[in-house]
């Protein structure tokens, strides 16, 4: 046999193992889809993070006896259960049956279409409220037992205040990224229970599983047992605090974000080099971060504006960044090494533990985008 | 059946499945170590971008076939071929088998050594010369055919100037972040064949398959062919271009980078909120964005110090980019929100259809960054 006929050879059975693979997998959706749908009709959630660590260490320590990479095989796995978590048709238990009209003021939106979506499939009755419903409304909301406000942040005052009087006993609950401003106004306006929430994700999320979800409590928290247990169904982690400890949090987590990130991007667009060159330089990380500063620059304007300006903490927290950009820049201007290398040496010392750990965190992830790449 | 033995045997049929993956993993890695051990034994590159698309192109359709996710196959192939692409004991081609006496100056720093295991691992011979070896530097570099300068950048002019006469027909390399300074070092002093190179990696790569490595000719550049031959047989993707232009990139794609994560950690720092506290709240773009800054701070600070001070035009940009951040806080302290829209949407245009490819991609590694959060 020549080298051309042994390499064919080889590929043929790579190819042969491939295509295994790929029926392999394709029994295991269609298993998982069958336990998906069983486990909806026992009324189990479809997501249980312990029994996905134990299936996962099981599996590891199967790979390491056959001396192959536990951590390949973790990698393979976590990706195909993401598959199974967010296939298109599926159906998730309903916590309360009791529940006959649940209402998603905004519900065309993007974070309140995902709403209306999650509610369908777990067999709630749902209705939307949009902008040109408004005349409709009085009727809309009667007798709803939940009502969700899933508005633009600048319109949610605006919208709480005009809501007509709500049952005693409805939910009413608003999604929106800032808590303590809406929080009030829900509960100035109605007597019932009331609880603000705040999920840490874009609308672009496949689904719920393993998202985020800030909870603020208003009044009658204990009412609202049922819409907790049917978040944590669709598989969110709940994070429970107050309005104002979550509005100071966001100031770092968002404002500060959003606006460090248009500031990179503005100053990139008055440079003006030519993106597909500065593209080709580039490591797996600097593709990764360019690619966190466009993905900002393909969404809505008014979004990034009303989290940034509706912030008052933000505000001053940036103009402190400023400042202290200058005084960075003073450093390097002065051509003082060992200035920057002190300070350096500070910042380390503040993130301890973690700096070491988020090289190790980012590097796995980097490893999975230089996965990707295309040469 | 009750409902908990059903669910146990969908349990065992799921764990079965697996067991059937980790066993054709195992059979695949096998497979593939011997297909590159005959490929380094006959000479031929072990990564074959052209090989690697086809393969997924017909796994893909395969997958589609069936009614399985194309994208699904897609990533857990390239998953484990990166596995087998990077398995410790892999061995290369040899592409100059004339070479006898290769030397790396600064071998035993991080990236030297990525550079002396993969000449070992092609059959080559290669010395180390590290800072206390100077005395016996004329002998070490005697006859030497190939010298890579890894040490530095603030050690490289320096070093460059105490080398002993080399070989006329010596390669001279650098392997520095910057190229316009040592690569007109390297002319001044060695007479024969120069070249100047910039790893566009961190020591934390694997290895060096499809990564990014910048090349810049100095002299005699036929003289580079096997080398720049070899590079690609280790997996890298050159990207040729001129010193000044290379320097005239890295303002934005290190300088701007690493100054503008610095002072984010420094803000931080000073403003002291409950680390922990904020990752709790955090959804995954956030925490990869927070690990992001934090992976700088568990490196080495004279690495950034050196990158940020030695590149002049960078210092110029930073002055540009803290003075459009001003320009952009007074946006928002004077409450113009339409300023800060219009602002916004003129970086849209320039991003073009960047902005939307990016948000595509970075999804699909947000995706990935979500399968590996632990609740």
């Amino acid at each position: 046999m020549d080298s051309d006929q042994q390499l064919q050879t080889f590929r043929d059975e790579i190819d042969q193992l491939d295509q295994a693979l790929v029926e392999l997998l394709a029994k295991r959706i269609a298993l998982t889809a069958k336990v998906g749908e069983y486990k909806s009709k026992i009324g189990m959630p479809i997501y249980v993070p312990e029994r996905e660590a134990e299936l996962l260490a099981k599996r590891r320590s199967e790979a390491s006896k056959k001396g192959i990479s536990a951590d390949l095989v973790e990698d393979l796995l976590r990706r195909i259960m993401r598959e199974s978590y967010h296939s298109q048709d599926k159906r998730y238990k309903c916590a309360n049956s009791q529940i006959n009209k649940v209402v998603v003021v905004g519900g065309g939106g993007a974070l309140g279409k995902l709403f209306v979506d999650l509610f369908k499939r777990s067999d709630y009755s749902v209705t939307i409220l949009e902008a040109n419903d408004w005349p409709d409304a009085q009727q809309i909301l009667e007798a709803a037992q939940l009502v969700i406000i899933a508005v633009p942040i600048s319109k949610t005052i605006e919208v709480i205040e005009k809501l007509p009087t709500l049952a005693d006993d409805c939910l009413l609950v608003d999604v929106t990224s800032i808590k303590s401003a809406p929080l009030k106004a829900m509960l100035a306006k109605h007597s019932g229970p009331v609880m603000g929430m705040h999920p840490m994700f874009g609308p672009d999320v496949a689904g719920m599983i393993k998202q985020v979800i800030v909870v603020c409590e208003g009044r009658a928290n204990e009412q609202f047992t049922w819409l907790l247990e049917q978040l944590e169904i669709w598989g969110a982690n709940l994070f429970h605090t107050t309005s104002t400890e979550h509005d100071d949090a966001m100031a770092f987590i968002q404002v500060m974000r959003h606006f460090t990130t248009y500031v990179y991007g503005k100053n990139l667009a008055q440079e003006n080099p030519t993106l597909g060159n500065l593209m080709q330089f580039s490591s797996p990380i600097y593709r990764l971060e360019l690619a966190m500063v466009g993905r900002l620059f393909a969404q809505d304007p008014m979004l990034y504006a009303d989290i940034i300006f509706s912030n008052e903490q933000g505000k001053r927290l940036l103009r402190r960044l400023h400042e202290r950009f200058g005084e960075a820049l003073a450093l390097l201007e002065s051509d003082d090494k060992q200035g920057f290398i002190e300070s350096f040496n500070n910042v380390a010392d503040w993130f301890g533990d973690y700096a070491a750990s988020s090289l190790i965190e980012s590097k796995r992830l980097l490893q999975k985008a230089d996965d990707d790449r295309v040469v």
